[in-house]
């Protein structure tokens, strides 16, 4: 185990209707004047936009708004809400979305009381020392950001998502009621589910030498999510599965199951080259595809690691490391594929000669490797990847 | 799933030597007037105390003390320890030590602003609506009142332990050094390692319904305190077994593994009723002996739930629930003998003309149940099982 500091201060309210609880929530903090963040239209469609804004109003709390994030959230967004957060005098921030719209109010939350450029957080060049907080609530299982400390914002210029992690970004509460995402589609279900399961697989398969612990816990929302993802996706008002599922989204980013490894990820930045190229792949898409091709590639260097994951994901009863992996490898494209995913670059039309391409992409032309465990990644390494995601 | 209002803002500072930055972390966060509680002779012996004052000192930090507390700390301790507390003008509160220091720094930090008996915080009269703070330097890994909102004091007219529970005792930060459990004792270690396992194992048989995510969640902390338990048993300074050992400690009793479930405890006050009429009886060591007998007595009303804990930890291949159930008791039995932990009452020379006795102490004389996972227990069914435990 190596050191670690770990909190996690964000308040998860769970259950039925307790998005309407959010004006005496917000009050008890003794918050007055709210920026209420959203995304598209849906949020106004199905009346929840309505219903928050009432709430509000009932214990006469200001609010002013910033509606239309999209997805892959651009700095522009943050420069406008900075303006009107500022305008406003707000004192806090209310996400009511998915990763998009919490990314963002993250993004503003953190430049409030910062002079310069938003994205200077995102470049490292500095860090958030004081923030106004973000509260939430939640209306799709997938990117976790409801209880994370990461915020991504897609680089205008280089079109390149940029993240940062500071405890400071980490959501002051999260409310989750599982019935706000029945309206999610069965696609952007499956995708949700797969994106959940990478936050979590990308943890179990970092360095961890002796901290098995935080490895099975990671498993265990692998798991579920699985589980609980397809479910959804089988039935979408399913409450328990959309429960489960939420549940999975906040523990599989929240950090608690790579405290004491070594945390970095790999299948994430193999795929953002992909949506970066090509933006009509779903980033959960993107990243089953990803896994398929890096899991062929490396699961060599880490038998048991991939042997272990097959057999507690997939009751793989074999002795052989090696075929286990395989086999895991063979029933995660299985998985993949029952639930509605694509699982080869091809199906959206990227060919053999694209794969160069994101293979710069990827490596910042060949001047980054990507990851360490099993093995770190060269643009070559990179390229023959996405060849075997083809 | 049922609904869940969850935080754990805790910080866990973990590592090698980490105590040694206290008087560093506790200047950050600004406080200036600090009231340090540990037990007994062994954090002066080890020199921990030494350094810990050291460090205070450094940062020209004010320290007052409350010392020797001892196990199942009484009222005296808290009422005593809130005069130094007030008389000083702390800011917050160290505990260096296990459950019992920091449990009794809790019930002072909750009363410290509260004009009547610090008792009545436990027997629920009052909740905590103002504390002070308390920061941990944990030196065993056992109790999980680390990370936890739970606070057992012992009464002092009843001899009963009675505990409450609120967000505000949960711990501002627990420094986590393995290296600081070297010196806990091979016994001490196996009844730690039990006591972990319950505050998970509790938590699994609870009502679940459909959220299998946190009952794997703590069939994953059940494992892993086990292996690591064990381990530190047969290599005391093992440093990645007493890690984590005490990660598990801390896991297992925050809460994170019981939300969306009904959360009822039922060994633990089967054995507060042991120890409390033979103090003799460390508690983890009754605790191993009363999950025995508990299980016995209920384990054919939820065969899939006890056959899956028995797959899961002893990986027994039998397809009928209850024989896995039945071979998975005696695996455990064989596991806390393993670790040199006594599984019969009659090892402390309790026989069956006791039976009653303890009977209506945990029923108090027959008019309250226990528990309702699988089933609710009346006195009764509770001597019947401590006949189990014979």
């Amino acid at each position: 185990m190596i050191d670690f500091d770990f909190i996690n201060p964000t308040r998860i309210i769970f259950g039925k209707g307790k998005e309407n609880e959010v004006g005496n929530i917000i009050a008890e903090y003794g918050f007055k004047r709210v920026l209420v963040v959203y995304g598209g239209n849906s949020t106004k469609k199905s009346g929840l936009y309505d219903r928050v804004i009432a709430r509000l109003d009932e214990k006469g709390i200001f609010h002013c708004e910033l509606g239309g994030i999209t997805p892959n959230p651009e700095l522009k967004f943050v420069i406008e809400g900075r303006k009107i957060a500022r305008e406003n005098k707000i004192d806090m921030i209310l996400a009511v979305g998915g990763g998009s719209v919490i990314d963002t109010s993250k993004a503003v939350a953190a430049s409030y009381y910062y002079s310069g450029d938003p994205f200077d957080f995102n470049l490292k060049k500095v860090t958030p020392d004081r923030t106004i907080r973000v509260g939430v609530i939640l209306t799709i299982s997938s990117a976790g950001s409801e209880s994370s400390d990461s915020c991504v914002i897609t680089n205008p210029e280089t079109k390149r998502k940029q993240g940062f992690n500071h405890w400071r970004n980490r959501p002051l509460f999260a409310i989750e009621n599982p019935e706000l995402t029945y309206s999610v589609s069965k696609y952007q279900t499956a995708i949700g589910t797969a994106d959940i399961m990478m936050h979590s697989m990308e943890r179990y398969f970092n360095f961890s030498e002796e901290n098995q612990l935080c490895d099975d816990l990671a498993l265990a929302v692998v798991k579920n999510a699985m589980i609980s993802g397809k479910n959804s996706v089988q039935n979408p008002t399913n409450y328990e599965a959309r429960g489960q599922m939420m549940l999975a989204s906040s523990l599989a980013h929240d950090g608690l199951t790579s405290i004491g490894k070594v945390s970095q990820f790999v299948v994430h930045p193999l795929e953002h080259a992909v949506s970066g190229y090509r933006p009509d792949v779903p980033h959960g898409a993107g990243i089953a595809i990803c896994y398929l091709g890096w899991a062929k590639y490396v699961y060599k260097q880490d038998l048991p690691k991939f042997a272990r994951l097959s057999r507690y994901l997939f009751n793989i009863d074999v002795e052989d490391d090696e075929k286990a992996a395989i086999i895991g490898i063979e029933a995660m494209r299985d998985f993949y594929l029952s639930i509605g995913l694509p699982t080869r670059l091809s199906e959206f039309g990227i060919t053999e000669s694209d794969l160069p391409i994101l293979a710069d992409l990827a490596t910042g032309n060949g001047t980054r490797v990507i990851g360490r465990c099993p093995q770190s990644l060269d643009k070559k390494d990179v390229e023959a990847i996405y060849r075997l995601c083809l």
